[in-house]
C-alpha cells in the first residue's frame, strides 16, 4: 500500500492515493469528481461543500480514522459564523486529505447534477448548462507593464481556472473596468461555452463574489400560446412560469393566415416579428419580477416552435413557409443573441438558442417533443403526437424514426365550435351520455363535481357554466356516438329517431343540448352538426397522419402511443380512441407527457449535450411530407368514419346503430366538402 | 519526359505535368497558383484571365507550340462580346491544356497582387483582405428532402469552393431567401474570413454573379480630425477620401479635455461616442454617394486611433486613461460588428478592426505607424515621430522597438497661437527672415510664389493672408532665432535692440509683424512671445520623448528620423532641428512618411496578415511612459532651449547671439511654469 492517503468519492467512486496535505478540491479536480466550486478554491462560494465519513471503520473498502482530514480551520470558522456550515459538511477547498478518507459529494454540490422531471417519468437530465459563473482575482494594471484590463482578466482566467481563450461580449466591454475596481480587482464572470466549439464568452461580470445564480428562459413559442420557464441554471429548477396569448393572433388565428398576412401587407411579418418579440420581453419582464431575480442575471433563452413562428421570431418572412416546397431559410439549430432579437428585458449579452426544425412544416417544437420523449430510443414502436393547431406526429424506435406534421385546425382546442371555448373554468371538460336515458351529464374546469352531483351549483357559482373546451368536444362527440345519438357517418339524429328530446332541430340538421341556462339568461351549450364535422375533420387529420407513419414504417400497429401537448394532458384516451384519433392500442399503452415541447426547451436549456444530441437526432429523422403524399388525402378521407370496428371497450357494444339513410345530410357534406379543400390546401 | 503536357505559370514559376483537356484553372488550384475567380469555372465572372504564351518557340524551358490550348471556344467568344476580353487572353477556366505551355497570370487576375504603396517608398502591400466574394448555384429545395435554403448553400459553398464550413450573419438571415430566388438559385456571397481562427460568416448575398466589387474604409480617427480613405478590397486602390473635423471638439479640444468631460457629467461619454460614431457615417455616406458605389458592399472598416478615441469609439468610458496607470479596457486589437458601433451608413453585417493598442497613452495610431514604416525590419536605428495633438514617437531597429506618446498640445498645429489657423488655403506655411535687414518673406497655402514675388498678391487675391499654420510657425520661431531677433531662451528682441522695427512691444514682452494689412483692415500677423513659449513647450515635449526613447536604447544619437502624420510632410526638417524638434542627424536621413498612420489603416484593410504581424510587433514592442519617468521631466526642461550648439547648417553661424539679461522675461517666466505644469499633469 502507498504511504500516500487513499481519498474515495463517492457517489462517483472515483478514488486515489494523494501526498498528505492535499485538498479535497485539488483531488476532486485531479481525478475528475464533479465537485463545484466557484470560487476557484479560495473559500468564500461554499460550493465545494462535502461530507467526510469521519471515525474508526471501513467503508467502501477504506478504514477511515477521526483525524483523516485536518482540522476545521479559520475560513470555515469565518464561513460557518457568517452563513452556517450543515453538521457534518467541510469546505473541499479547506480540507486537506490527512489519512484514507471517504468523501461524499452531496448532488447540491455538483455541477452536473441529476435533475428528474417533474412528471414522474423516466427522462432524466444531467445539469451541464452552457453559461456558468468563475471568480476570479485579477492583477492590477502596472505602467511599466501596461496590458488592457481585459487582457489581465483573460490571464486569471488562464491562471485560475485553465480556461485558455476568452471573448468578451461588446456590451460588456463598458462595464468592465468599473466592475473591475468596484471589485477591487476581483470579479465573478459568467463564461457562456455552449456545445459548438466557438470561443468561450464573457457575457457578464459582476464584482467580488457573485452568489444570486444564473438563470435561463425555456420558452414554448406556440401559435395560440407562448409559455416561458424560468429555469434555474444551476440547479435545474423552474423558479416560475408564466404564460400569454400569442399577440399574432390578430393578424390570423392559425399560421396560414398569418403566411397569408405577410403575402398580401407589405412589412407584415415585421409587424408580426415584433409583437411576438414584445410579448417574450413582456412575460420574461414580469417572471424577473415574480422571481426577484436580477434582469443581467437571465443570461439564457431556449426556444422551441412550429416553422411559421420560428420565421417569424428570428425575423424572416415566412411566405416560403406557405407554398410547396416549404423551404425553411435555414433549418439547422441556431444561437443568436438576445440583442439580435431585441429582447431587451434580459441580459444584453445573453444567448438564444432555437432547436433545429425537422421540415417546413415539422418545426423545433417537434424536435423539442423529440428530445423530451426520445423516440429514437425506445425499443417498442412509439406513436407520439403533439396536438395543437397543428399535429406533431412522431413515430419510431430505436432503428428509425419518421415524423410529420397534420393541419389538424384549432377544432380541438375549442375553437370553430358552436359552444367552444379555451380551457378555462366554467368550461365543460368532461361528459358522459348514458347510452339508455340519452341525458347528459358532465364536469366543469375550476369543479371536481359532475354536473348531477349534490353541490354541483354551488360549486360553480363563481364561473357558472360558459361552454366546452377541447378535452370535452372531444368527449361529447365520442359519446354521442357510444349513446346511439350519431351515425357512423357523423350525423346526429333527430329527436323522433333517438328518442331524445335534447336531440333538437338547427337548420336542415340537428344539435345536441348539453345544458341550457336561457331562459335565465344563461347560455345554451350544444353540439351543434358543424361542430362534429370540424371534430371529424381534425381527428381524420391526425389519424391519418399517423396512418402514414405507419405505413411508411410499414406496419399496421403501434406498441405505445403518447399523447402530447397541454391537451395530450387532458384528453381520455378512451374517447380519443371511439373517436379515431389514435390508431387503437390498449388503453394502458397510451401515456400522456403533459407539455413535451416545453420539457424539451427546459432540457435544451439545462443539458448542452442535449443540444448536441437533437441535432444529430433531428438529421436522422425522415420527413414525410403530408401535403403531397396521395396516401395522406385517401387515409384523411377512410377517416372520416366514427364507425368502431375495432372494439376494446365492453361498454361500446351498446351502441345504437342507426339507419344512416335517415339523417339528412346534404347541407352537412357540401359544408365538409368545402372545409376539407380548405384545410388540404392550407396545409400548415 | 511525361506524356502529360507541362503547364509552367509565370510570374510564379509554379509548373507540373497534367492530363490534356485539363483547365488552366484546375491547373492553377492544383498547383496553388493566385489565380482569381469568383464564378468557381463557369466562365461568367472573367477574372480569372490569363495570357499564354503561343507560337513555336522556347521559353522558361518549354518549347510551346501554337495549339497547346484548347481552342478559343463559346463561352469566350460570348464574353468577348458582351464585354471584350483583351488581345491574347483567354479564361482560364476555358482554355484546356493540350500541350506544353506558358502561362502568364496578369496582376488583376491575382488575389493577392502586390500593391505599392502610392508615396513611391519601399514598402508594398499583398492583397490579402478579409471578405471575397464566392459565386455559387445552390440546389432548389425538395419536398422529399427537407433542408432549409441556408444548409443547401453551405452544401454549395462546400462543394463547389471547398469551404467547409459557414456561418450566416444574422442581418441576411432575412433576404436569403429572396435572393435565392432572385438569383434563380445562383448567388454570389461575400465571405468575411479575417486572420482570427473563426469561423467564415456571409456578410452579404447578392442574387447572380456579382461583380461590383467590395470596400473599406480605412479610418484615421484623430483627436481633431477624422479622415476616410474607401478602399477597393480587390486592387487596394482609395476610390475616395473624405475628412470631416472630429466633432468631439465641442466637448473639449485635447484629449484631457474629453476625459474630463466624461469625467464632469453623467453621461458624457455617451454624448461623445454618440457625436463621432456620427461623423464617421457621415463620411461614409458622403463616400458611397462620390465613388458611386451601393451601401452594402462597404463591408469593412478598419480604425487607426489614439487610446482616448479608440474608448470613445468603442462606448468605453475613457476616465481610466485620464489617471495613473492609465489602464487601458482592452489593448488588444478586436473585431466588432459594424452594428455594434451604430455604424448604420455602410452594410449591416459588416465589420470593424481595431488596431491594437501599444499603451494607455500610445494607442492604435501608434501601431498603425509601426505596420506602415516597420521599425521593427530596419537594420538601422530609427526614430519615427506622428505627431499631431500628442505625438507618437517609435524608435528601433530589427532588434528592439521602443515606443512612447508625448503631450506636444496643439501648437503644432497651429492652434493655441496668436495668429494660428489650421493648414488652409490663406495660411502662411513658409516664412524666411533675412538675417541682415531682418525683413519676412513667406508663401502661403494656395500660392507657390513668395510673398515678395511679382504677382504674388493677384495670386491670392482669393484667400488673401489669413494666419500661420503649423509648419508656418515652426519656420517662423527657427527664423527667428537664426536672424538673431531672439535669444537662446526664446525671448524676442526690443526694436531697439534688435534694429528691426518689426520687434513691436506687446504687453510686457514684444511680437514679431510678419504680415500687418490693418490699416486696409486686414490681419495683423505676428508671433508673439507666448506663441514662443506654446512652441517651446511643444517642442521640449517631443525632443523629450525622443531623448527618454534613446536613454533606454542607450545610445546618443539615431541614424535616421521619419516625420508621420500632415504635418510631418509639411514642416521643414532643417527648421526642425534648428528648434531642436528632433534629434540632430544629417538633413538627407529625415524623410517624411505622410500620413503613416492612414497608412497602416489601409495595410490592415487590404491584408490580413498584416494585422497578425502588426498585433505579434505591439506585443513585442516596449512601452516606455513619459508621465512617470523623472528623466522626462529632466529632458523637458533642458529643451526648452533654442541654442543651436550643433550645428549642422553654415548658415546659422550667422545668429547674432544678444545679450540674453537684456530681455524682460518675468510675465513669460510665470505663465511657461503655468502651462508645462497643465501639460506634464494632463500627461496625455
Amino acid at each position: 500500500m502507498s504511504s500516500k492517503p487513499l481519498v474515495v468519492f463517492t457517489p462517483s467512486g472515483k478514488r486515489g492515493h494523494f501526498e498528505k496535505g492535499t485538498s479535497i478540491l485539488q483531488i476532486a479536480r485531479k481525478l475528475g469528481v464533479d465537485l463545484d466550486s466557484v470560487c476557484g478554491g479560495r473559500g468564500i462560494c461554499s460550493k465545494c461543500q462535502i461530507t467526510p465519513s469521519y471515525g474508526e471503520f471501513t467503508k467502501h473498502g477504506v478504514t477511515v480514522s477521526a483525524d483523516a482530514l485536518s482540522e476545521w480551520n479559520k475560513v470555515e470558522e469565518r464561513y460557518h459564523e457568517k452563513r452556517g456550515l450543515a453538521e457534518g459538511r467541510r469546505l473541499g477547498c479547506q480540507a486537506c486529505v490527512q489519512g484514507d478518507v471517504v468523501i461524499d459529494v452531496p448532488a447540491e454540490s455538483q455541477v452536473h447534477k441529476q435533475v428528474i422531471r417533474k412528471d414522474a417519468s423516466v427522462r432524466s437530465v444531467n445539469m451541464n448548462p452552457a453559461t456558468r459563473l468563475f471568480y476570479v482575482e485579477v492583477q492590477e494594471p502596472d505602467m511599466h507593464e501596461p496590458s488592457g484590463d481585459f487582457e489581465r482578466l483573460k490571464n486569471a482566467l488562464q491562471d485560475q481556472w485553465s480556461i485558455n481563450d476568452v471573448e468578451l461580449d461588446y456590451f460588456q466591454l463598458n462595464k468592465l473596468q468599473r466592475v473591475l475596481r468596484k471589485g477591487n480587482w476581483a470579479v465573478t464572470v459568467a463564461l457562456y461555452n455552449d456545445h459548438t466549439n466557438k470561443t468561450p464568452r464573457i457575457i457578464e461580470i459582476w464584482p467580488g463574489l457573485y452568489e444570486k445564480g444564473l438563470y435561463g428562459l425555456a420558452i414554448d413559442l406556440g401559435s395560440t400560446t407562448i409559455a416561458a420557464h424560468l429555469t434555474d441554471l444551476k440547479s435545474g429548477d423552474v423558479l416560475k412560469s408564466a404564460g400569454a396569448m400569442n399577440p399574432q393572433i390578430r393578424f390570423g388565428e392559425d399560421l396560414m393566415s398569418r403566411v397569408s398576412y405577410s403575402m398580401m401587407n407589405v412589412g407584415g411579418d415585421k409587424e408580426m416579428t415584433t409583437v411576438v418579440r414584445e410579448a417574450i420581453n413582456s412575460l420574461a419582464k414580469q417572471l424577473i419580477i415574480d422571481a426577484e431575480i436580477e434582469k443581467n442575471a437571465l443570461v439564457e433563452v431556449v426556444f422551441v416552435c412550429n416553422p411559421v413562428m420560428h420565421h417569424l421570431l428570428l425575423g424572416i418572412d415566412p411566405v416560403e413557409l406557405g407554398q410547396a416546397p416549404f423551404a425553411l431559410a435555414s433549418s439547422n439549430a441556431m444561437t443568436v443573441r438576445t440583442s439580435e432579437l431585441d429582447l431587451t428585458e434580459m441580459n444584453p449579452s445573453g444567448m438564444c438558442y432555437i432547436l433545429p426544425c425537422i421540415a417546413g412544416h415539422v418545426g423545433a417544437d417537434a424536435a423539442a417533443v423529440a428530445l423530451s420523449e426520445e423516440p429514437n430510443k425506445s425499443n417498442d414502436l412509439v406513436l407520439v403526437v403533439d396536438v395543437g393547431t397543428n399535429a406533431e406526429i412522431l413515430l419510431g424506435n430505436k432503428s428509425k424514426v419518421l415524423a410529420c406534421s397534420s393541419p389538424t385546425g384549432p377544432a380541438f382546442e375549442g375553437a370553430q365550435i358552436s359552444s367552444g371555448q379555451r380551457a378555462a373554468p366554467g368550461a365543460i371538460e368532461r361528459i358522459e351520455i348514458d347510452p339508455v336515458t340519452k341525458e347528459p351529464r358532465f364536469r366543469v374546469i375550476g369543479s371536481s363535481l359532475w354536473s348531477d352531483e349534490k353541490g354541483f351549483d354551488e360549486s360553480i357559482k363563481n364561473s357558472g357554466v360558459t361552454g366546452i373546451c377541447g378535452s370535452g368536444i372531444i368527449e361529447a362527440v365520442a359519446e354521442l356516438r357510444m349513446a346511439g345519438l350519431m351515425d357512423e357517418s357523423g350525423l346526429i339524429g333527430s329527436a323522433e329517431l333517438t328518442g331524445s328530446d335534447r336531440c333538437i332541430p338547427d337548420g336542415r340538421t340537428h344539435s345536441y343540448v348539453i345544458h341550457d341556462q336561457s331562459d335565465q339568461n344563461g347560455p345554451k351549450i350544444t353540439v351543434s352538426q358543424n361542430d362534429i364535422r370540424a371534430i371529424q375533420l381534425a381527428k381524420s387529420a391526425l389519424y391519418a397522419g399517423a396512418r402514414l407513419l405507419m405505413d411508411e414504417m410499414e406496419v399496421e400497429k403501434v406498441d405505445r402511443v403518447v399523447l402530447a401537448g397541454a391537451f395530450g394532458a387532458h384528453i381520455s384516451s378512451k374517447h380519443a380512441m371511439v373517436l379515431g384519433m389514435i390508431p387503437d392500442v390498449a388503453l394502458e399503452k397510451v401515456q400522456s407527457a403533459g407539455n413535451a415541447a416545453g420539457t424539451g426547451a427546459r432540457i435544451a436549456l439545462c443539458d448542452i449535450s442535449s443540444r448536441k444530441s437533437i441535432e444529430s437526432t433531428v438529421n436522422k429523422i425522415e420527413k414525410i411530407e403530408t401535403a403531397i403524399e396521395p396516401k395522406f388525402q385517401e387515409h384523411f378521407v377512410a377517416a372520416n368514419a366514427i364507425p368502431h370496428k375495432t372494439d376494446p371497450f365492453p361498454e361500446l357494444a351498446k351502441i345504437v346503430e342507426l339507419p344512416s339513410v335517415l339523417f339528412n345530410s346534404g347541407a352537412g357534406k357540401k359544408s365538409r366538402a368545402r372545409r376539407k379543400t380548405r384545410i388540404l390546401n392550407n396545409a400548415d
